[in-house]
């Protein structure tokens, strides 16, 4: 089955001041590519600088993760914004990570919406065409990370932009492809083996580039590993997308 | 007296969502380059795109204004912060601007840190060598600005950085170079001849390389007017550095 | 026609540190009731102490002008935001604006809900229901304003709340009686006979307990000041509400 | 030794949206009173009423914590600031908190300022007056909670307050009676056998009214505990000032 290859990427850098959130060192060995907070939802100026470098050490790819200017809501309550405001916004965040990857001596890897901002872009193509050109504008070159098959999808390709299609292991789905709210009974796999069984079903169906594994709870680290244990021996090769 | 040639600054895109400062296009025709903010202390992405697009159209030198993350008191009130925490929020805050001046097809040409930064740094070399390696981080080809014969201006030439010795046309000095604290009587220049024979008799001193003139108050158009024509009818040359 | 008694509120308080907004004093004269906003989406702590000191020298009725945490937006875009949520900022936001009014020697008289929250409130009765009970639990005799005959008036009536019937004498209405969002065309009425004349056939019908008038914009003092004249020249009296 | 009494007290409420700080539920059972965060350097609306709730369930007094506006910083930076400023944003964040005391049916007890505005009001008589004034202005019967024999302690008793001279269990002092700034070497105490030997000679001196713990870091609960246990061995009667 070796010629299967998937990007694991994990979503780092939430930490903010003095609030610590989630396991970035202890994540970083079990993934191809990290999403990085860019100081709107999570993430500050320092807490950047030192994910960015962390990443690069581990030789990870690395993806600015752009959300809403919502710290409390943590980036994962929808607001009612313009396109253009959208487009804005994550050039603006892109910018910012982009400097501290520059300054570390890395390479921009790829782009990845964040919270209601990502669930939102699924659904709503004029919003996807937003960020996609927010992206494109930024570097032709970035990849657009996007729920597998989406609106977001769409809107890269239309653009030009490369893609990578997302599928999640601890999530359940909609009928209609799109991610079950988080606050619904059962939105969540709990069971490791249920949620990589899963995820080698969607690979193997062709259609996922790269699966997003959670960084925070408490079983994150175990559960990274396990998935990077379990890939291998089924010699699926974990490498981010080129 | 066409030997003289000297660049005029104003910042500018200070205006954040629905507040609005300045008159950054009545003053756009009177400058030869500006200084954006970046989302601190003023300005917002949305701002930031529109203010970058005027730059670029008026043919003026775009510059990133970093500023302290003190929206409310303007960056203006100073705030015990490590040296990395400063190298850090200016290196973000030049890299959000330079996404837009990349986006809009412009080149950044400046950075000039604003408010009690740009103080802070004119006096406080652990600081300002802070500033002029995130500024040389992100690219060394940047000019850095900063109060004529400062701190700032010494740690940019330590760094290899090119420098713009600024004077301002409005503001008293201090014996000791640096500017009078704008809460103090007399910290500002009323009368627009006063200014102006300042700034002539600076720029013969041969110690200025740029003139900050503001934005904002009533008759900050008309000042930039007068001194833009003052200066031509003397044979000074407005021109941003090269 | 001397048997109509109206209140003419208007918001204030909206300036941001160095960011200025509105004409508070020049329209205070004009007025019987202020909105003051708390912070979240407009006003500092300086700017509410300030503004309620004025209030209470023109002797006009107070009241709390909670928005969303939205600075950037001015609390005008809507939030998916849960209705715990909503009691909380707006408790918060109350709590805030009350001590200044109890340190300056004054009484807070009412609450209304600023911008997306006032509209999103009007037709969510869920929502309504979340914000007059964090009134009703700050204080059961505070007035709620709200938009006339809409869902917050109906909760404010369920809980006890006495209300306040709000029309808008410069916008114009939908057909089922809400507001046409201040995007679309024809959204604001220009004309100011137009507007006084709406009005008066509103306060005719008997529909309206409060009269919004807005602070902000070329002609609004101009406006408030024609409103009050022929108010006045109609027997008109104008009183905020018991 | 039973003619000691002595507060024990922490601060709470820390947590912000979805980053969460300290162990408040397992530390409640050991204090006699908490400082609950007011939003600006730590806490939200949401945090801040169920923090309120569990104090009141614990039958603990609350009190309010005010700080900085700087949520990056945690409160711990200091910020040049007006005494105006200050005696502003100590009163609205009071405000904010009281109305969900309020609400949940409890009392306002106390005022502690937060980290960098604490060790400031210490040593700086102007600011400290500001908020003393801005407790007072919110309600005499308050008592601030201040620095053991600083100048908060000395403008507190000129308004005519009640004060709570205040010592730390786990830090070590400066000659001048002034903490031992937090990035220096030995600030904190790790020994918590120490740390209890140095709080029980305080309060044998007669100087101490109420000792910090801290709610965060490793040990807290295991040190409050232990503290809790020690007191009551030693004959020390736990109780918040009255």
């Amino acid at each position: 089955m070796s010629r299967y290859i998937i990007d694991l990427n994990c979503d780092m850098g939430e930490s903010f001041g003095a609030f610590s959130i989630g396991n970035d060192e202890a994540i970083l060995p079990f993934v191809s590519s990290v999403n990085i907070a860019c100081g709107f939802h999570a993430g500050d100026p320092s807490v950047m600088k030192r994910t960015v470098r962390a990443a690069i050490k581990h030789g990870v790819s690395i993806g600015a993760h752009p959300g809403f200017p919502d710290l409390q809501g943590f980036g994962r309550r929808e607001m009612v914004i313009t396109d253009e405001e959208v487009y804005d916004l994550v050039l603006y965040q892109i910018g910012a990570l982009s400097a501290f990857v520059k300054a570390e001596g890395g390479t921009l890897h790829h782009v990845k919406p964040h919270g209601a901002l990502y669930n939102m872009a699924a659904v709503n193509s004029s919003l996807s065409n937003a960020i996609a050109k927010a992206v494109h504008a930024m570097e032709p070159q970035l990849i657009l990370y996007g729920l597998a098959g989406s609106q977001l999808i769409l809107s890269a390709k239309r653009i030009g932009l490369r893609v990578a299609n997302e599928i999640f292991a601890d999530r359940t789905y909609e009928p209609d492809g799109t991610l079950k709210p988080r606050h619904l009974a059962g939105a969540v796999i709990i069971d490791p083996k249920l949620a990589i069984t899963q995820s080698i079903r969607m690979i193997a169906e062709g259609n996922a580039d790269t699966i997003c594994i959670h960084g925070d709870g408490k079983h994150a680290v175990e559960f990274a590993m396990s998935l990077y244990h379990n890939f291998q021996k089924e010699g699926i090769i974990i490498k981010s997308p080129k």
